[in-house]
């Protein structure tokens, strides 16, 4: 047995402005939630606070659904549960891709043995109802159509409700990716006919990363108890995790991250306490002021015009500024994360994020001046001040 | 969309003094931890949190693996990820089962298209080698041998190093449930022949739930390198996790539940501070004090003797006692959980714990007068201390 003394004692952090694609900033409340003593997984006082959260994640996700929970793992561990749970071997499955995540829901659909049609729109655009219509009577076995409502890796905005209008008229189940827009611009799980809707806790929730709150309707209930077998992930089979959520017996089935559902159920009240609509606004309005000195100051938004979310504004790189370097600059001189691109846009974007607690006036005009600082250095501005000029005209207006 | 104002948004928690069968009780420094502000999950302080982490789960696990990192889930993610990584369909795998977790490991190997051969032995009592021997003389196309070294649900301590032996000899891969022991009991993986270990952050090491240490070593990580298929799970493809815990390129795979990995780091910093020798000294001594206050008010110990743990101590529920009814008095009048029984011994046994923080001489002492109070209430006892007495002289020796 080894036991020589590890020198690493010690928790070194920094607590930075987040305003890449998640982690955002977190509430003191939150923080104080992480740090309660527990309770166990079985205490009438947990069971209680997971009556209350399943009831603010139906709020915020817009539905009746009784099966409304966080998964206990991350955004990602949503996504899969979403998949492994509705999807048999060689069942059709229509993926929509323009990004990084609807990739990984490729991935996933053929790991559990799905026929995978996959369609494709360029990465920064969304796709038209008439383009998944068209790939439906193309492949009229399709059972199951996924699409990323807010694509992190690149900042698009993809329309659901007529999408979801189409699956159920037609008889498909809907899967949505909603990790990045619960919480901070519309999502309306019932009105938009979405079946499976998952998200993360670290976007526009402003929870630290570790849970996946998800909901499933009746329909994808229904299909999930008429399965040939058994879900191949027992930690994620949702017919099991329902028992522990739901019903009356509470019978156990993992041991539920306490302290990240405590983090939960206290980010849901900051969101519910603030209410929706006027948080959605918040987060229009700060992104549109950030877009507005950004391009004062001569970047190009990468997403399309008119599908942008307000949460994750990406913008080209200027031709000739480093990527890397520039993005410490901004981690060791202001304390600001922003994030690089992902997969065919590494290198060649920024994704600024602006979600939940990190959508303010001030880390808006924080972040403009730091650019502008650094830009300046760089000697790639002639004159500094064109960013925050255009954002306090933006909040003026 | 809804809009009404919920009325859940204060945050209830009690916190219990946790001697069920985890969580246990958590060090003020882990606390403080999971309230530290947020870092990103590639900001170079996270990234040094996570070497750090993987060096002292090393000292923890008694391993040199290069791949000893903690998965985003809770301990049966572990299991799961475990099993997930190194079966493909039609593999032959053998699980032992004396409890709840090594069936847990024949419905998830079955999922996965396994050829299961199971073999038993009475719950509370553990496997001799020769019984797993004569296993795989029936069956001599195992490749995969998966045992349960804390069984969790009847406080059995299966002894491990004759089977790994036999398992190298034979080239059959062991993979060891270790969720319950790690952190207060002799665990050495390297010494021991145990090619893939995984554990719970809840139990001894006192850290709240919601991720799962694993450890895979070089003979584990060729077999999932020579996978025929991917592995069915994205979000637990060990081969696509190693490339963000332990590449220089750090890739990006899953958003890693930051405030979780800081619990963590500073959880295995109080555990090799105390030192794992006294540390393991520390919980048998407590679980010797235990039993015999046990013992002396008449309880029957339920894990045959020799092969107890000292973290989990399940007794018989003496005839007549209310198993429900008990516990809750001891949650309402003296804030002490403790757990019921699991399975076939469900309103059976009580469960016990003394895990890491929880191990305590005052714990023990609390947890028998409060015991001896309500016994003696409910008239089952005619006097009171006899327990106390028995504790005492147990510290005294």
């Amino acid at each position: 047995m080894q036991t020589s003394v590890s020198p690493h004692r010690a928790l070194r952090s920094t607590g930075r402005i987040l305003m890449g694609p998640g982690p955002s900033m977190v509430h003191p409340r939150v923080y104080e939630a992480l740090s309660r003593k527990l309770d166990g997984h079985l205490d009438p006082e947990f069971l209680t606070i997971m009556n209350e959260t399943q009831e603010m994640l139906r709020e915020v996700f817009a539905t009746k659904n009784r099966l409304t929970i966080s998964i206990s793992g991350t955004g990602s561990a949503g996504m899969e549960a979403a998949l492994v749970n509705l999807i048999e071997p060689d069942d059709d499955v229509l993926v929509c891709v323009n990004g990084v995540f609807g990739a990984r829901m490729c991935d996933i659909t053929e790991r559990l043995g799905g026929k995978l049609h996959r369609i494709e729109c360029p990465w920064g655009e969304v796709f038209r109802v008439e383009e998944i219509e068209d790939a439906l009577k193309k492949s009229p076995g399709v059972k199951v159509v996924a699409i990323v409502n807010a694509e992190t890796s690149t900042g698009a905005h993809q329309p659901i409700a007529e999408i979801g209008r189409l699956c159920r008229e037609t008889g498909r189940l809907l899967v949505v990716d909603a990790v990045t827009s619960l919480g901070g611009t519309e999502l309306s799980v019932d009105d938009w006919n979405i079946d499976v809707c998952y998200s993360g806790t670290q976007k526009c929730l402003s929870c630290p990363p570790g849970l996946a709150p998800i909901t499933l309707n009746d329909r994808a209930l229904a299909r999930l108890h008429a399965r040939k077998r058994k879900v191949s992930s027992w930690y994620l089979d949702m017919s099991l995790i329902e028992s522990y959520w739901t019903d009356g017996k509470r019978a156990y089935h993992h041991t539920a991250p306490i302290s990240m559902n405590y983090a939960l159920h206290q980010a849901l009240a900051v969101v519910l306490e603030e209410g929706l609509k006027p948080r959605f606004e918040r987060h229009r309005r700060n992104s549109l002021a950030l877009v507005k000195g950004l391009e004062a100051l001569g970047f190009r938004l990468f997403a399309a015009q008119g599908h942008r979310l307000p949460m994750l504004n990406a913008v080209w790189i200027p031709e000739g500024v480093d990527d890397a370097k520039t993005r410490r600059q901004l981690l060791d001189q202001f304390n600001i994360e922003i994030g690089g691109g992902l997969g065919q846009v590494a290198g060649k974007i920024w994704r600024i994020g602006l979600m939940g607690e990190t959508s303010t006036r001030e880390n808006v005009t924080w972040f403009l001046s730091a650019l502008e600082s650094i830009l300046y250095s760089q000697g790639r501005l002639k004159q500094i001040g064109a960013g925050l000029e255009a954002v306090v005209q933006a909040y003026a207006t």
